[in-house]
């Protein structure tokens, strides 16, 4: 147990620097927790707390007296101090004994992740440490959460793994005359059956589309569209297996009987999507910036004489399918800063982008990579070719 | 559905001045929801949004183009405006309109249930609405969370009916030999035989203590403590039915074959400890500050002659176990300003209190309560004497 917060602890300490002295301060987390616990402590907790970091390597966790067993049982923290009646004489006396220039607290206005203090608490902060100036952590929580531990990697391995098994059982299951209720309705029971939830809102995960007439984009599955012969079936679906996710899109071809070969516009669309990806993960690497990525897989789309898709290439996932603040997006105005953040080794993205296919459907492909001290690894084999199923 | 957040809707506008604005200002809810949003929306979102909502009646949701059609179907809403590339215009233009003195926002020292403003969206909420004073909505956010609607009140009742029946079931189960950890666990097979959670974390929830020995407080059930005959057995549990929970402690007493009468001690201490929830019962009424309650309550049982209890004797529930402002406390440092706050009718409390019987257990119950107009309704039987069970 708590493995994960250990390994986060570790790297905490790795990314800030020398005199760097980090806080992240809760109470009543049932109410509002701050997305960046999970990582440091793995609960929650009710009585002002707070998390000292620091650069030099102390790890200091001040709770409410009831609180304190739990978090010497947690392990991650050198000194675990209780208090009865306010945190503010122990919470100054250890920032004190510090002395930092100022300190790093959880506030970001571009980056929700690492915006988990609220602003009663932020006052209440400057209040108890007059004197220190408090600054935006977000550089911090963004290279933390973005650079996953040996034991996240194992996690989102796992719910890739699964995504793929269900993908296979749906394959199983298309034939023409379901909707794309109908499918949904499959993987929400395969889900159950495993024991996971989908990895975002239920009512969108998994997507489904049926044919060239259904919507793409942030609209449930519908009684209205349904599997025919010679068509295209689309789903976009993850899992959340032990906190982590997968985000997979992929791609179903009902072939009518007799027919020898796979449309050519399928192809040709299959051959421009993949591409655009492979392009994509030709150029992720530690060091890059996220919108080069964008740039090489939208460049190669478009040099095919595909429409340029109007979404980023790419998001981090990990606990949430968007899962903190680079982008491999373009250095359009609505994606602010998110495309100039640098790709680093063990960050989990999304390769995404897709084609309309006139008369068939969409060709829409998600893979999920990680990336290596080289380059990626593909967590799912990519798909290159449609999911025939003879009908 | 969305009928609790219709109803909650209309008291928000009933609760604020003619001339208040108020703004719930929210993004990436899956990284940092507002504990508003569940009570005036009943989902999260994306990208900024605004839920605003001013004195003189006008209910407008600013929110992304994606979920424009969510939040129209959801229906609590005048005018649902999408936008594209940034919410600024649109929010400044409906602010303008309005011209509030001030914009009332969610933040607050005391009450985390009204403190859902991100730091970092408080800064941008700032630079967007310049010229505006914000201020907070504590006291609104107070009064609505507290005033329970007709559908809350119902679904607190059903909560409250499910957990008698469990409770109804552990008396059936309990024998000499079984340990707290078997009691925990036949507990959580109800819930989930239910299809329910528990109220807390189901580490402490239930929480179990058999005979005199196993120590009470936020320490989980252990295999240490076996029930033995002529002793109590203390439970603290509830569910989460609906959204809603319910929060009661009940005393068992396994009595020896052969033995008559429960033990005095036993019966004196279900006299002190019922009798001092009678008292707060008694005095419990709209109009009443918290602390009033709990002094009659803590006066009654150190009458007499058992020692003091060192928490306050009712806290809201709600959504959540401790939901919302206003304690039955005492007026201690430790309970801020709280104690203070005016009992309405529609607030539904708990009432609870304990004391050791040497030799015996815990005789420490816990009753939930409705305020109505004129004085409260007990949501399930108080508990006067031990539920006796023959060994």
């Amino acid at each position: 147990m708590y493995k994960i917060q250990h390994e986060k602890l570790a790297q905490a300490i790795s990314i800030l620097n020398e005199n760097d002295v980090w806080i992240t301060f809760v109470r009543e987390t049932a109410h509002n927790s701050d997305p960046v616990l999970e990582l440091i402590l793995g609960f929650g907790v009710t009585w002002h707390s707070a998390l000292i970091i620091s650069g030099s390597g102390r790890k200091i966790a001040i709770v409410g007296r009831y609180e304190v067993e739990s978090v010497r049982r947690m392990g991650g923290y050198d000194e675990v101090i209780g208090y009865d009646a306010s945190i503010q004489p122990t919470l100054r006396a250890a920032i004190d004994e510090l002395r930092p220039a100022q300190v790093l607290v959880n506030y970001s206005e571009s980056d929700s992740a690492a915006d988990g203090l609220s602003h009663g608490m932020c006052l209440t902060l400057a209040r108890y440490l007059e004197g220190y100036p408090l600054a935006s952590a977000e550089s911090v929580i963004s290279a933390l959460r973005g650079r996953k531990s040996p034991s996240e990697i194992s996690r989102i391995r796992a719910a890739v793994d699964l995504t793929a098994q269900v993908i296979d059982s749906v394959t199983g299951l298309l034939r023409p005359g379901l909707s794309e209720v109908d499918i949904a309705r499959h993987i929400h029971a395969e889900f159950d059956r495993h024991g996971v939830t989908p990895a975002w809102e239920p009512a969108h995960c998994p997507a489904v589309n049926c044919g060239p007439e259904s919507p793409l984009g942030h609209t449930g599955p519908s009684a209205d569209y349904i599997i025919q012969p010679g068509q295209l079936v689309h789903i976009d679906l993850g899992v959340k297996l032990d906190d982590y996710v997968s985000d997979i899109q992929r791609v179903w071809y009902l072939q009518p009987a007799g027919e020898q070969d796979v449309p050519r516009a399928i192809q040709d669309a299959f051959r421009a999507v993949h591409g655009a990806i492979q392009a994509a993960a030709d150029v992720l690497r530690p060091g890059v910036q996220g919108w080069q990525v964008d740039q090489a897989a939208r460049e190669h789309l478009v040099s095919t004489g595909y429409p340029e898709y109007q979404h980023a290439t790419g998001h981090h996932i990990g606990r949430t399918v968007h899962d903190g603040a680079t982008a491999l997006g373009p250095r359009w105005e609505r994606y602010g800063q998110t495309p100039f953040g640098i790709v680093e080794a063990g960050n989990v993205f999304t390769l995404e982008l897709g084609v309309s296919v006139p008369g068939y459907g969409a060709v829409s492909l998600e893979e999920d990579v990680l990336v290596t001290d080289s380059g990626i690894e593909w967590l799912m084999e990519p798909q290159t070719e449609p999911i025939v199923v003879p009908v």
